[in-house]
């Protein structure tokens, strides 16, 4: 067989992978790396910047299971940094490809430009190493192919950021055109470990010795790759399910035993005391960040948890590492008998969120916090990607039902405000192509709904336009409360730093290029967002379509959010 | 003394060295120590976002000497990153203040949001450590003031970011307020160097035997703190004066001696000859990256050259380490006897750009990079800063005869797209307060005129709403040419990926929030880019103004532009 370029192998074994776009900005040290995007079966997303198409290779991630970015050495791959850091910090597969100066500049510690001017080459390398699972430099084209391969496999395996480095006299190095014949597998266990068998035994025995178990979805469920195992035991057992706000979206919200985000202590008292009762916890892919556990507050304090974790499975002291949790979920699945363990008959009272009609409070109030979410969420149709940026509507979106097939992203651990607006350009554009590709459940339409507040949005708005230039279907619901809210409860309610400028917001369609018709609407009052909802053109959108929601500055976001957030300043010792 | 706060501690001083406004973005983590900027008598600028904010801190910095920028733990500080490596590459002290969660979260490897939630609290600073010149984490009161004193002398003296890690639980300790009456001095040596006097008279020597000496200015000049010297210098030897692109701005260029950017062998024959000549050059603040040198072709080949650099005195194989450049050239200039040394007489005949005339060209053609910019400098005035952002205004703006007490921004090294925006807003907010401090030559009224290309505005367009926010004097003037045309150049000129989506860019005053009549044209023709230069409003602007100028996307950028490239290109081992 003909040999094949290194770029275009590279590109290749991505669109093996079901990348079918990716992101990035051009950039001199990768023109020529680009030159392979398309002509490999990929579509050149091209956003506004490093960052935003780093947001955005995250988002299209987590939705298709892997994702890349391509920057230029220095301004391009720092710029994306923060983004990538992100990536890890909440298990986002993103390839990140750099285009470096050819291989002699380095050695010569020429004084290119992109560099500190200091003959170093090695500087972003090694900042990239501090928030990536895996690093590659492609130095000698004998390796080259193979480390290629190395690398996207640790991609798939920890479902977190990898970072390659590609210098400009490489792109075209030859190698051989064989190896792709032989697909990329993630790693499985060499031998399947002897005790595995005993193990899931063990949980079936506690399995049905419980009298009053639940479950416990978390968002390491999704890296764990355990998802349809997942819905098939939520299902079988009919248990009571809660999930933590990452955990969200990743197990269907329609069954009758699923009961939303469970708050431990700031939530309901009637599932607090259902939860605190259990006897059993099965615990899915736990992320115990402060923010994803209402500052550890809503970690099942039951009876004996049994956890799912991506370092093995834990019971009690117990800690079974290196042991392939997906191969333990489908066992389990096979081998349990439901007839064997707790059926809950009557069903248990515990309750949960549902919608509200937007007609429900008087139509001249101003709009608040308290109901808006659940009157939002008449928005949300089967099979759409609901996104709440990190402040009220990241809180806000976790009250909000959701119907069939539907995915959820809202804060949780990395908080970097301004990642949402690009990852719903990525994540929007994973959709269509799943949809495109018959693998969105049988669903033939679906959007992407991102709520996302004023200070949230100032930083990344200029994604928009990549929404506009590639079509996507995207609704975004802009919470204008003139300035950083969530910041006002933490501390400084009255404080000028959490002002933001004052934009006219829906202007951003037609200043970001997108037709002149397209659909922008504002609402202050319940009547005003009730005629938008009931809007054909708010519900069926096809394209892009802008809502402003103005609410009061220092409006309460919903629940008991003020006591977690004074929660958390003790804990960060602060002087509220 | 009453004792005073940490926080307030390091405002203070942050005052004392001449700085009047802070950059940033509130987090968190760093809403606290907020509470004392503004009652430490700074502004608080709040921008859009941390890249935008450190890449304006660095913009404020290269005009005010000291410049600051605080951002938050993980998510803020790592977004600016990219900023404050181009803030080391080129030379801008920016102060980076973070603000870190308290103490005992580090302790107990608390799994806190913005972190990786892994329990590892210094991956940050150590990414922060590679594009900075000092690092301090404050940790114990004990010793945190004279921390602070130490790493602005550092920022000071090496004219490079420094980073603070400020924890939350630290924002209040108590240190003394006696040190405050001690100013922190910029690092001089501790004994003056027994051979100073010599190589001072050395120096001499070769300057009165010179036949055709020549003086050429790079950007570390101003670093090194000897522009006032070194303009004495200019004025009293009468010799011919070059720069480079990034010493461009730091001599007057109003001198009859003065002849613009030397471009080597690309530039104009008989000042490559001219140069070629000289039998003596006397190089200041050399910075001798590919891209400010074009590619190493600008660097004066004539006879001996005697270079003033950050690393000291530089003649032929010596190296005179750790001397003081400022004290020498003060010596110098009061030593020189101008009656010893070559005077040029009569001056020699040695082109120089000079300004056209906007009816110059038919009316009815398009505008041509050719003339373009040699037209748009009749924008200036004296007193303005001039900044043309990375791309085909980078090299534009070098053709500009500058004004009397004029400034100018060009790529030099870092070369980030983006940053040229936000550094604008840094820059007019700087100039606006030396002009109100009478600290801008006697200038009473000036303004930041920023040329940018339409890829490089929407990669930080946001900032536009600080400006607006802060009512600068701004003029940009966009460069519309659909796409990165430099890249074009380099390579893919008709490639996909050098597209950019088309914003609809005159809205974007309003967009941000500027007032509904702020003064936008755009211009095709050189009748229209005439009947805009005439306009009042265009040129005696106060508040923002926005012009586009309408370019084919492949019309080559000025003189030798694609020689310079190709030359790059070759050098980079690309197949262009």
């Amino acid at each position: 067989m003909a040999p094949v370029k290194l770029a275009e192998y590279l590109f290749a074994r991505l669109r093996q992978l079901g990348i079918e776009s990716v992101h990035g900005v051009p950039g001199d040290f990768n023109l020529t790396m680009l030159d392979h995007v398309e002509p490999a079966g990929l579509n050149w997303v091209g956003n506004a910047n490093e960052l935003n198409a780093a947001y955005a290779a995250d988002g299209y991630a987590r939705i298709k299971g892997l994702g890349a970015v391509v920057t230029t050495f220095g301004v391009g791959e720092l710029s994306a940094i923060n983004a990538i850091a992100g990536a890890y910090a909440e298990f986002a597969p993103v390839v990140h490809i750099v285009g470096i100066p050819a291989r002699q500049l380095h050695e010569t510690r020429t004084l290119m430009h992109h560099t500190l001017n200091d003959g170093e080459y090695k500087r972003f390398s090694q900042m990239a190493a501090q928030v990536t699972i895996a690093q590659t430099r492609l130095w000698d084209p004998f390796t080259s192919a193979q480390q290629v391969d190395d690398i996207l496999a640790q991609c798939l395996l920890h479902c977190r950021p990898v970072y390659i480095e590609l210098p400009v006299d490489l792109v075209d190095a030859l190698v051989s055109r064989d190896r792709l014949q032989t697909p990329i597998q993630i790693p499985e266990p060499e031998e399947t470990p002897p005790h595995l068998d005993d193990l899931v035994s063990k949980v079936i025995g506690k399995m049905e010795a419980a009298r009053q178990p639940i479950i416990y979805v978390d968002g390491e469920s999704r890296p764990l790759r355990i998802l349809d195992a997942l819905q098939q035991l939520v299902s079988a057992t009919k248990w009571p399910t809660f999930t933590s706000p990452f955990g969200k979206g990743l197990v269907e919200e329609t069954e009758q035993n699923y009961h939303g985000v469970y708050q431990g202590q700031w939530g309901d008292e009637k599932v607090h005391d259902f939860v605190n009762g259990a006897d059993l916890v099965l615990c899915f892919g736990p992320h115990l960040s402060g923010t994803n556990t209402y500052m550890w507050n809503s970690i099942p304090q039951g009876g004996e948890t049994i956890s799912f974790t991506t370092t093995g499975v834990k019971m009690g002291a117990e800690h079974h590492r290196d042991i392939p949790v997906k191969l333990i979920m489908s066992r389990l699945v096979e081998t349990l008998d439901v007839s064997k363990i707790k059926s809950y008959s009557p069903y248990p009272q515990i309750p949960k969120y549902e919608l509200l009609d937007a007609s429900s409070p008087p139509g001249e109030d101003m709009i608040k916090q308290d109901k808006v979410w659940r009157i939002l969420g008449n928005l949300i149709r089967p099979g759409d990607i609901v996104m709440g940026e990190t402040g009220t509507p990241g809180f806000g979106v976790r009250e909000m039902p959701l119907q069939k097939h539907c995915r959820l992203f809202t804060h949780v651990t990395w908080l970097s405000i301004g990642y949402m607006l690009p990852a719903a350009q990525g994540a929007a554009l994973a959709q269509r192509e799943l949809i495109a590709a018959s693998k969105w459940h049988g669903i033939t339409k679906a959007k992407t709904i991102l709520f996302i507040g004023d200070g949230s949005f100032q930083m990344t708005a200029q994604e928009m336009s990549t929404m506009v230039k590639h079509d996507l279907d995207v609704i975004i619901v802009l919470i204008n409360n003139d300035g950083y809210s969530i910041e006002r409860f933490i501390h400084g309610r009255k404080q000028g730093y959490n002002d933001v400028a004052r934009w006219r917001y829906l202007e951003a369609p037609s200043f970001f290029g997108a037709p002149k018709d397209t659909f922008t609407a504002s609402a202050k009052t319940w009547a005003e967002l009730r005629t938008i909802l009931e809007n054909d053109r708010a519900n069926n959108t096809r394209g892009l379509s802008m809502i402003e929601v103005v609410m009061e500055r220092e409006d309460a976001p919903p629940g008991q959010l003020q006591k977690v957030l004074d929660m958390q300043i003790e804990r960060e010792g602060k002087t509220a």
